[in-house]
């Protein structure tokens, strides 16, 4: 009988990596992650799999749609498809336990059956820091956690980015001072200004039945801009007596002040009163950040503040701020745009150890001083000609090679070759240890 | 309209930990993948969702029944139930990408609908180790497996535990020469004699249509026990001419010989006869690992060598050996009975500094500089009571707390409090940092 072979595929919208590519990707994990905890973030992890009814507990009829959901048993299950709605419910159900300002990090996958289109992924990494409490928070956490990005960004290697920074109050003070006050179908337009641009923004605002100076009021208010200091001023000089308003501004100020404290270059963030966010759940302050050089590509990390996380769950009001950067879209670009770079990430393992099966002894010693300094090591235990082993090391990107012979047992020595200069030279084992740094 | 409140809870089988916990389960999955990465293994990740036709190609009703799988648009999709599957699909789909031999890790979430009970999880990590390759693959890979995960255990802290080795070969050969053709069954016996003792086992035999007096052999040949050397002289003295028992004996002392090389202590590995492992794509070497005080816990970690990894996408026969953990499982036994030492995973967060708002940008700068010399730091923003700041040092386990007033920033000094020994100093930043280890 013929055994029937089936077609090794992935579903579309799916990220796989070669082990290349998954080094450079973990690389990037492990800096968010690292610093994350350097800014006393803990960690935490919720299921891939929950109830609907508790994942969905807020409804709305775009993220049902998109949510994997199945029956089994006698519930209705559902696959996570952000990392806010399972904190929302941990900080409920372990309110007693956990300590206030909580400050949490969650790296993981999410999933969305969105419809196939290129960039868009069906599941994707989101690595989100939220600082939550039971009482009032300092507006300087809202100041440290884009810095916080900063940093992520820089030590990945992006170079050409802009934190862009608002504060729902002025839009929304704004607003109330022009008497629309069902505000949010405005601010859902104004939030997408960038991708459908003014005049359909226009007609937009026509069909809520805006009037006409009005729509010209609104743009001209998301329209100020200039350097930070200048935004700021024109804000004040608007004069606006509004309370919103002058708690937004306030607030806003006070951000971008700290922020600067919190040592964010000035080119690397501004002031964008266009940013409104599309969730209705900020409260204040919200961030977009943009690649410079490509802005279509939209938010690379975005975020805010909240006044009411986990209110599907809990009675107890929790006030927060977060940011979360949606990184395999991005690691997808970067990889597309060529923006990872070689020498940064290199190659897991630096030595590459040859041996004959019968030297295995010898060549485990040797490996074990190298790991115990530090050095990550695979010996080549399969009996095959030189050349092969050198091509598999060149193959593998692995710096060094030991050549161990009969030779180099008896005098104690090893054939140590530097596999990009191609040098190669016989040293003990503790020269050779401190020629690879170790 | 009053809102309603969903009850905040997860699914029963999943596990949810608080952050002190979080922050230890962490701690090992970077021991576990750090120690792989010394070893030369390259990161590997699959999606969590796959179509169902390519994950279940092999079939197997209880696989089938385990498997979350639902039905989306025009295809059938499941949830990842192991991470071999994965690995045999991706070696098949990237196989002129791959270089050999391959070795891979891979550690993840998977998940399977079993029937709720005590210690099983439905969604759980497990941490796979591989080598694999499109030729042969030297015997001393079945040796380097099981001594690093040796190194992993006594690194995440397990004191007393066994690696419990066999070959198949030895059983399959055994099996031969008592004339038994049709061997899976009792192999599939032999794998569970733990569970179901001698008596039962009889009876399955019984039922399998093996006569008494076979029965009786087989039981003496897995019982053959002793230390290793004995066990593989008992072996030799059975004088079996079978060349399938005398491959696989030649494989075993082999393997025992190099475990000696790779550092295994003797007591921490043991040849077993008995061990059979249930899957029956295994051909060579099997393992099992018990620890010795919760032996009715099963095995924390096995695996084994196989001949054809990818017969179910390609007809490249792929060899290889691997091991995996199941950590989750692990994990909650470690929690549970308190094996987990407080002392060696310790708090990320190493230093809290209490600051007024008014003196934000001295904190900011401070902590600037804790953080560039590798010591975790957070700032406590709130306007709270200086009681009420230090008890959040002590929930949170903060061994340093820094204290900045107006006094300090005038002198340019720091009030640093050991939170363990109660200890308070004034201190330049320098001296604080070399306090600190940093």
């Amino acid at each position: 009988m013929k055994k029937q072979i089936i077609k090794p595929t992935i579903l579309p919208g799916f990220m796989e990596l070669l082990p290349r590519e998954q080094m450079q990707f973990n690389q990037i994990i492990m800096i968010i992650q690292n610093t994350f905890e350097k800014n006393g973030f803990l960690p935490m992890d919720t299921p891939i799999i929950e109830k609907s009814e508790v994942l969905l507990a807020k409804g709305g009829e775009e993220t049902d749609k998109q949510t994997y959901s199945f029956d089994r048993g006698r519930n209705n299950l559902a696959l996570r498809f952000d990392l806010t709605v399972p904190f929302a419910r941990y900080s409920a159900q372990y309110l007693p336990e956990l300590t206030f300002p909580f400050r949490r990090y969650q790296i993981g996958k999410v999933f969305r059956g969105e419809r196939n289109q290129k960039g868009r992924f069906r599941e994707f990494y989101q690595c989100d820091i939220d600082v939550i409490s039971n009482r009032e928070l300092s507006i300087a956490n809202d100041a440290e956690l884009p810095s916080i990005m900063h940093t992520i960004f820089k030590r990945i290697g992006l170079k050409n980015f802009k934190i862009r920074i608002n504060n729902r109050k002025l839009l929304n003070g704004f607003l109330e001072y022009l008497e629309i006050f069902d505000s949010t179908k405005v601010l859902r337009s104004i939030d997408k200004i960038y991708k459908i641009g003014i005049d359909t923004f226009k007609v937009e605002m026509n069909g809520l039945g805006v009037t006409e100076d009005k729509i010209f009021s609104i743009i001209d208010f998301i329209s100020i801009s200039g350097k930070n200091d200048e935004i700021l001023d024109s804000l004040k000089k608007l004069g606006m007596e509004n309370d919103t308003f002058l708690s937004g501004l306030r607030e806003l100020e006070q951000t971008i002040t700290y922020m600067k404290y919190f040592g964010i270059p000035d080119e690397s963030y501004v002031i964008d009163l266009k940013i409104a966010r599309g969730l209705d759940y900020y409260t204040g302050t919200v961030y977009e950040t943009i690649l410079n050089d490509y802005p279509e590509f939209g938010s690379i990390c975005s975020g805010g503040r909240y006044d009411n996380l986990a209110q599907y769950y809990t009675i107890q009001k929790l006030q927060g701020v977060g940011m979360s950067i949606g990184l395999t879209r991005l690691f997808s670009l970067m990889l597309e745009k060529g923006m990872l770079k070689e020498s940064q990430f290199g190659n897991l393992t630096r030595v590459l150890i040859l041996t004959m099966d019968d030297n295995v002894e010898f060549a485990a010693g040797i490996a074990e001083k190298m790991k115990s300094h530090g050095i990550n090591t695979q010996i080549y235990f399969e009996d095959d000609k030189l050349a092969r082993k050198l091509s598999y090391a060149n193959k593998l990107g692995i710096e060094y090679v030991i050549i161990i012979g009969e030779r180099e047992i008896k005098n104690g020595t090893l054939q140590v070759k530097n596999m990009i200069t191609g040098e190669q030279k016989e040293l003990n084992i503790k020269d050779t240890i401190s020629a690879l740094g170790g």
